[in-house]
């Protein structure tokens, strides 16, 4: 089971395809909206009976000052994983930085800030659940070839159509 | 009563003056080194009973991902005030953000970072302290007389040599 | 009382949380629209005279070139507050260290940039009263609690209607 | 086993920690010295053959156009922990976006840039590892229990030397 | 011949006028989208035998963890020009920091990120081009020569109009 | 005349060459530290006075939250040009941002920050003076020329040496 | 007279207020389109001249390789006042930075980037030629008299509808 | 042939290796020390005849407001590859945003900024050259070859050694 802890619900729609892909992986998950400052105690309850609740990966997200996924990690020693989330003032970098730049000893990692986040947090969970389920490293290889599959897919479509046709055709459907 | 927590003792140089402005002023202050991540119980309750050990304000120093000063006030509602340590990756920005950018409801405020730090953030608190104190706030008053005639002595110093023979005598005392 | 100066009645809008937390703290605000540049007479005056109106402590807002919270510091020893506005240039970093990166000897502290600077403002000037008024603290210390509850609220409502429901049910309410 | 990959031998110096971390826990691991783009070969076997030699987490370690995490990612399903080097440019800012802002699909996840990045990569990995590993789990609870006694440690050496000596002897220590 | 690489066919519209201009030089190109991670066989193979095909100069075109240009390059001696997208996280500096900072012995070279940069990556192609092409090098010098007249043409315009009507103009023509 | 007004006077040997290039232009200048912060009062007589004093530009010279040059544009109509000095946390950028950001109505005109910028500010200021004295402008004129004679002295040198030499003369005169 | 340059007749909105400011105070302006790269010979041509033409101050706008404020200084002794205008990569830092920092010998005054560029390169050009007009000097009095007026008539109208009333009116009047 | 420009002769250790590499290729080059700001003239000239005297590409390093590669490819149809200096304010950063933002129609491509710089545009001039010379194309080959035999000569040292020995010899070897 994967555990995710927004700080705010305005972030749950960011996340989305986080909670997709993990579905698409049949990957239980536990969510829960939690500030880790305006409600210390149950972020502090939630992180530190994670692993005997189940829970194999933490993802965390969290803007601006995004001490959450940091805090987060302060209780448990599972692996937590940041989603930065973007922000009006310093873009995301602010989030980003404020994610990684741990003191030695507490590490968090942190994937792509913005839209790729959740899908990029959800996979890095599977991955880290996959080290030990041959089952789910063989769905992954499966997951990246319909990927590729996509691409091949499009450049038929270039090339069948031009791309001057190709471009009015992703203008048209935006 | 002042508090002052910091991140790593490694931090202490960094606010030196900190420590001595405050004993010039004649508050008495409460030193503890106790990080967010590595000791996140001992920040907690010390920040908790804050108010109860009597402590007006609080000022907190970190680095990085600098969440010591968030952390804190998200366990007390006494004012805290962050100082921002610099850094190699981000120089200090991002210690400043991951300070200041609190969500709304849980404030922190930051005084300068780098070396004016420690001082202002000594300062700050005793201006919060002079609020109700007025023999504080003549003090502060004083203080920044007594800036104003060192100004005015450098100025009749450049007067008298010049400012060629200035720059010297600055270069050498160095 | 607190008093509040803005550089430019453009930025009212932006710190508008600030006058409603204020006020149902029930703290009494004094509100002037000075330009540290502008009107540089009308900001010394009103600042130098600050404390002798009885005000506790004063919130400046400014953005870009934002001189405004340090001019007003250069002329009282009450506390002061900077609420960084964002910009388009620098995205509000500009402003952020444009306030804070004082000169030792004369501090300003500035609380979050954009949405999250007039509640916090507002808050942490209460949390200065607090320092010596006990029934304010309490008060701090309810408005805690019922964000606690607001968050606790959201996480019933996510577990009751699924989080997809729930995301369409933020979406619509946009 | 962990894999361990460097783009160059001069970062060698800069992640050692995260050796001696890995040895502490009794991990094996793998060191290989591959560009992205010098040994593109090299690169992509070692990452595509690392799950079939029972590598379970790779640490991948690059500055500047730190192309090498992502690379590696491209060729393999295990988790990839990016370590951002600094660089004289960008600082590291630009090492850091260069690892983790992967497009959807290829999560990369970063820790710590600079000196704090090797140990916490370490730690990072060995997290991974305690997931289905219990005694590895155990290991990581007395290894952030040390953490903290060396931070009371530091605070009894403070309350009995007083701040001032403290400070001397740090300095001495350098 | 060029060769014109894209790891997304989302950038296909932001690059448009690379092909517009190419083939208003009347030089034939070569389009295939092709992720640095997400099919990096294709784009080794692409890349490995692109000289073969006749190909004289590529245009890689890539944003945020903008790879595909130095993976190209590390799989080809032949020019590659870097076209930065634009990002919401960094603003594209993250994407033009990504791809020229490169270590020695692989080089990228990078044109304008951003609306200008499809257009001066195929210019940049033609100058490689008519390095040994008299008759490119002078079609060059007569686009040079048409850009010069239409600012020409408008100086004159403002000059029969006035500053205020041409404006006005402007403003409608959007 | 020219008036120099420096916050501090560390800040004295950063602008040195300012002093040296009016003294070679045979311009007087009149020189102060003075803070915006520190000493408001006297920044502001001596700015407000400026122009009864006879003097025709005003150089203002500031790092970090860089107030002076604006503050002292707030009190007079004469040009006032900003030097901005290097600082630890923004790298000068910081310096910049807050000397030009000024809002529309009082406007500070920034030269180079850094090592040129003494240089540069005497010369702006020099240019001011030579809109209405010729034989300024001619002296203007002449000094660009010895900067050209300078860079044709080196190319014969490197010519005549070759440049290896040339390197090796270059970092033994360091 | 004044010399206005602008790298493209997009700019000309962007600096609209440079023109009506100048006619306020009665002075005339000669403006040209001429870009740095693209019209070279044109823009030095314009420069070289200026000062025989009766120009006496020349305001050159710019975005991004915002080279024209740099290239026209080359070529004429006279102030030049760079408007640095905002771009979509860097924000308009990038056009600052690419203003201001030019070698020393050739200096660049930059004022605002954004919206307040182009009123306050018009009013740093007045102030150039108030040094020696003591009329204008007067105007610009006037001026900053009026701006005053225009801050005390808001605050009577804060103070005589309330802010929350006047917040709406400001909303409204969108 | 290549034409090599730098803005400052202080640049020329800089770009040191970049000589050497074309030496090693057996590629003729032009060196010149001129300023886009101090010797327009000559630099003018210089890139506007450079076709004629058999230069096929043009290599131009500047840093900070680094408008020399851009300035002369308003007076070439050359590719012009740009070498961006570190600089103290913008770290380099400034120079390389400065280089690349061309308006679209004047191309210019930056390599590596700081120590690979010199490098890699040196490289870039021979893949240019390699275009329409076979010789030269294997050269390239050659040239990477030799970078991976190193890299392989690395990992067997770290090999023989250990990585605990390899380190101490690279500290002691610096």
């Amino acid at each position: 089971m994967v555990g995710i802890i927004l700080g705010s619900d305005s972030d749950l729609p960011k996340v989305q395809n986080c909670f997709s892909i993990l579905e698409d992986f049949g990957i239980n998950f536990e969510l829960i909206i939690s500030s880790a400052h305006r409600t210390p105690g149950q972020t502090r309850e939630w992180a530190a009976s994670a692993r005997k609740r189940g829970i194999k990966a933490i993802i965390a997200a969290a803007g601006g000052a995004a001490h959450l996924p940091g805090v987060v990690a302060s209780h448990t020693t599972l692996p937590v994983i940041g989603v930065p989330v973007e922000t009006q003032i310093g873009g995301g970098v602010d989030s980003i930085l404020s994610i990684i730049q741990m003191p030695a000893g507490i590490p968090v990692a942190a994937v792509s800030a913005g839209k790729a986040g959740g899908a990029n947090a959800a996979l890095f969970a599977v991955e880290i659940l996959a080290v030990y389920d041959e089952s789910l490293a063989v769905k992954l290889s499966d997951y990246r070839k319909k990927e590729e599959q996509k691409i091949a897919a499009k450049n038929e479509s270039i090339a069948s159509v031009g791309y001057k046709k190709y471009i009015e055709q992703l203008e048209e459907s935006k």
